[in-house]
C-alpha cells in the first residue's frame, strides 16, 4: 500500500499498519518528512521550529520498542500555541521570542505516551487569532494558507507530516485546512485535554487536527480520549441523512462557493443520501455576531499580561479586537452564553431529522496575498454551538485552489461524523 | 474604622476606603501583612514564596498612581497552582521546584492592572489534590488547615493577607475555609477566567477566594469579571428563602456538624426567613460519585507530562487517583457529564423555591494531624453543579475549631448569593 505514494504522503494509519507488519521503521518515516521539510520549507514557512536530530532520536527510541498504540512511530507536527518542554513555543507572538516552556501539554504528552514522534511547531497566527505570520498556501505561494492552525494545514498539505494538531476559537481549524486541501476536524467541545494550551477564549478553544484523510482524524482523537476505534466498514452500505445548510451566513460565500456546494449537495443526493435543505431561523442568525461578543470578552481576559505589559508587541488588528472585548459587559457576555445555550438546544433537535449537516468551509479559496489569513464566518457558529466539524477538499476555486465542504455532526457524535464524511467523501470522488 | 483593628486584620474593602481617603497607604498595609506573616511563618507555614521587597516596591508604586479600581493598593495572595511571572510557581509538587513560570495567569495581571499588591504565592497541596503540603491550622497547628487551597485559607485566617486566591475542583476552596474559620468563594464555574492556572480537571476547576469578610469576596470577583458592584444596602431588609439540605452526604457528617448546622438552621428562621427542607433525591446522590469519576478521567490526560515523567515525585494518593483516572472509559465520563447536566437542570428547578441552600461546608472540624486535609464530600455535588457556594465560619467543633456552614446560590446568581449570605451572617451573630 505504500509503494505508490512517496514515505511522506502516506497516512498516519497506513504508516501505521506498515510499521506493525514491520516493513517501514519510525525512523524512515520521519527522515523522509524531514527531507520534504528541508526541500519545501524555504517556500512554505509552515514550521515556528524543527530540529531534525530531536525528531530522529525520538523515531530511533519508538524503532526499539514495542508499538505502544496506534500513534506508534507517527510524526505529529504541534500549533505553537501548545506548550512542548524540548521545542520553544512561542505562541506566535514576538512577546514570546525563544519562550521554552516546562512542561508538555497534556495532548502533547499524550501524544508521546502513545508512542507518537513530535516533529515540531507549526506556526500559529499572533496568539491563534487572525492576525498572519510566515506560512504561504502551499498550492500558490501568494496566497494565505488561513489561520490560525497556519502551519498545521500547510504542513499536512505538503505532505511534511500526516498528522498536526490544530486549534479553533473562530474557523482556527477548518478555514486553513480547506484553504490547504487538507481534512481539518474540530471534535465536539471538550474532546481532547487542553491542559497546556494557551487559552484565548476559554468557552470555545477547542483542540483539532489537519490530516489527509478521515481515517488519521478518527485516530488522533481515539487516542488522546480513549473512544473505541471508529469502524468504517458500514461507509458503504450508509444511506445518510444530510440536512443542506446555506446557514445564515450564506451571502458571504463567494459564487464559486455557492455553486460548489450545491453541486456537492446535488452529488451526495444522486449517491443516495437523503438531502433536503435546512434553514436555520431566528437566534441562529446571532451565532456569528454572539461568538465575536463572548471570545472578546474572553480574549480581554486570557491576554492581560500581554496586553499591559507588551501592548507594542500586539498587532493593531488584536489590539482593536482585545479593546472591543474590555468593552464587552459581563450582562452581554452572559447573555451570549445563554442564546447559544437556547442554540444548542434547537440544533441538538434539528439534528433528529440529520445525521450530518452539510455547509460552506469558507467564504471561497484562499485569498492572494499574506497580510490577511481569510474570513472565519463559516466557523463561528459552529464553534460557539460545540459541535464536531470536519471540512473535506471538494473542487477548486477560481484561481484553481481547494475549496472545501463542511460536515458538521451532532454534539458528541464524532464517532459517527467519522463515517458519514468517510460516505461524503467517497461520493463526492 | 481601622483603629479598633491593626492594620493587618482589616478587610479590604476597608483598606481600599481608607487608601481612597488618604488615611492608608498601600505601603504601611503591605508592611503590616509582612510583618504578620514575619512573626507566624515559622509556624504556620501559609507562604511558597514570599519576597518581601518584591511587595513593597509593588506597593509603593500603588502610593504614586491613582486608584484605579477598588483593589488598589490592596495585598492578595495567590495560590502556587496559578503562574506568576516574578515569582516561582511550584504548583505544590517537587516536580516543578523552582519553576519560574514566562507569564502571569489572567488573574494576578487583572489583580495587577486593577492596582493590586501580590503579596506572594500561598502553599498548595501537590497539583491541588488532597495529598498535604507543609501548611498548618492556624487555630491549632497541629490540626490540617484543610486543602488544596492551604495556605490561602491558613493566611487568610491568620490575618497575614486580605485576600487570597484559591481554587476548587473538589472542595478545595470551601473545605480549608471552614477549617481555618474564613470565607471561602466558590463563584459559579466561568467567573474568573483561568487561563494561567496548572489545569488539573478542566471541567471542573474554579478559581475563587478566601477572605475575612464577604464583601471582601464580592469586590475581588467584581473587578475581575466586570461584575457591577453588590450593593448590600438592601440586606436588613431581605426575608431569604432558604432551603436546608442536609445533602445525600449527610451521614458523613459529626455529630457537632449536624447540630451546628440544625442550630443555624434555626436561628435563621428565627431571624426572619423561611427556612424548610430541602431533600435531594435520585441521581442527586450519585453526584459524588459521579464527580470523583468525570474529574479522575480528566486528571488522568491533564497530569500526562508529570505521570510519564516524574511517577517517582508524585505522591502514593495522588498515584492512585491518576491510574484509577486512566480506567474511567470516555463512555463512562460522557455518562458522568450527562448526569452532572440532568441534575443541574433539576437544582435550577429546585431554586424555583428558595433564594439560597444551606448545607453543610466539611464533616466537621479541621482534624488533626497534617497528614492528610480531610474529607472533600461536601464540596463535590455543588463543584459538580457549577453553583455559586460560600462557606460562612459558625461555631466550633469539639476541640473549639471553627465550622463553617455553605450557603449555595442558583447558577450565575452569585450577586445575589453575596447578598443572602451577608444575611445569613449577620443572623448567625
Amino acid at each position: 500500500m505504500t509503494t505508490a505514494l512517496a514515505l511522506n504522503q502516506i497516512s498516519a494509519a497506513d504508516a501505521a499498519r506498515a510499521l506493525v507488519a514491520g516493513k517501514l521503521t519510525s525512523e524512515a518515516l520521519v527522515a523522509a518528512c524531514l527531507e520534504r521539510i528541508k526541500q519545501r520549507e524555504d517556500a512554505v514557512r509552515a514550521w515556528a521550529f524543527i530540529d531534525p536530530e530531536l525528531a530522529l532520536k525520538q523515531a530511533r527510541q519508538c524503532d526499539r520498542e514495542a508499538p505502544k498504540s496506534r500513534l506508534h512511530g507517527i510524526p505529529v507536527g504541534v500549533k505553537d500555541v501548545i506548550d512542548t518542554c524540548d521545542m520553544p513555543t512561542e505562541y506566535g507572538s514576538p512577546i514570546y521570542r525563544g519562550h521554552q516552556p516546562a512542561y508538555d501539554a497534556a495532548c502533547v504528552a499524550q501524544v508521546r505516551e502513545a508512542g507518537g514522534v513530535i516533529l515540531g511547531k507549526t506556526v500559529s497566527t499572533e496568539f491563534a487569532t487572525r492576525h498572519p505570520n510566515k506560512t504561504r498556501n502551499p498550492h500558490n505561494l501568494g496566497h494565505t494558507p488561513g489561520g490560525s492552525s497556519s502551519g498545521s494545514a500547510a504542513a499536512v498539505a505538503d505532505c511534511m507530516v500526516p498528522i498536526a494538531f490544530g486549534t479553533q476559537t473562530s474557523s482556527s481549524t477548518i478555514r486553513p485546512a480547506a484553504f490547504c486541501g487538507v481534512i481539518g476536524y474540530k471534535p465536539t467541545f471538550n474532546l481532547i485535554n487542553r491542559a497546556g494550551l494557551k487559552f484565548l477564549s476559554e468557552s470555545l478553544d477547542t483542540l483539532g487536527t489537519l490530516t489527509r484523510t478521515i481515517e488519521d482524524a478518527a485516530l488522533m482523537v481515539e487516542v488522546l480520549a480513549g473512544l473505541p476505534p471508529t469502524s468504517f466498514a458500514t461507509v458503504a452500505a450508509l444511506k445518510p441523512r444530510i440536512g443542506f445548510c446555506r446557514t445564515p451566513y450564506w451571502d458571504q460565500a463567494d459564487a464559486a462557493s455557492h455553486a460548489n456546494l450545491e453541486r456537492a449537495a446535488q452529488m451526495l443526493a444522486a449517491a443516495g443520501a437523503a438531502v433536503s435543505e435546512v434553514e436555520l431561523t431566528g437566534e441562529f442568525s446571532k451565532l456569528a455576531a454572539t461568538q465575536i461578543t463572548v471570545s472578546a470578552y474572553e480574549f480581554f481576559r486570557a491576554l492581560t499580561h500581554e496586553r499591559t505589559r507588551f501592548p507594542q508587541l500586539i498587532s493593531p488588528s488584536l489590539t482593536a479586537r482585545i479593546a472591543a472585548g474590555g468593552k464587552v459587559t459581563r450582562t452581554q457576555y452572559e447573555e451570549g452564553l445563554a442564546l447559544a445555550e437556547r442554540c444548542r438546544k434547537r440544533i441538538a433537535d434539528t439534528f433528529r431529522g440529520y445525521d450530518v449537516l452539510l455547509a460552506p468551509s469558507a467564504p471561497g479559496e484562499a485569498p492572494s496575498g499574506l497580510d490577511g489569513t481569510g474570513e472565519p464566518i463559516f466557523g463561528l457558529m459552529w464553534t460557539l454551538l460545540l459541535l464536531p466539524c470536519l471540512t473535506l477538499p471538494c473542487g477548486r476555486g477560481p484561481t484553481g485552489l481547494p475549496l472545501g465542504v463542511q460536515v458538521i455532526g451532532r454534539h458528541g457524535g464524532d464517532a459517527a461524523l467519522f463515517v458519514a464524511a468517510e460516505w461524503v467523501q467517497r461520493a463526492l470522488g
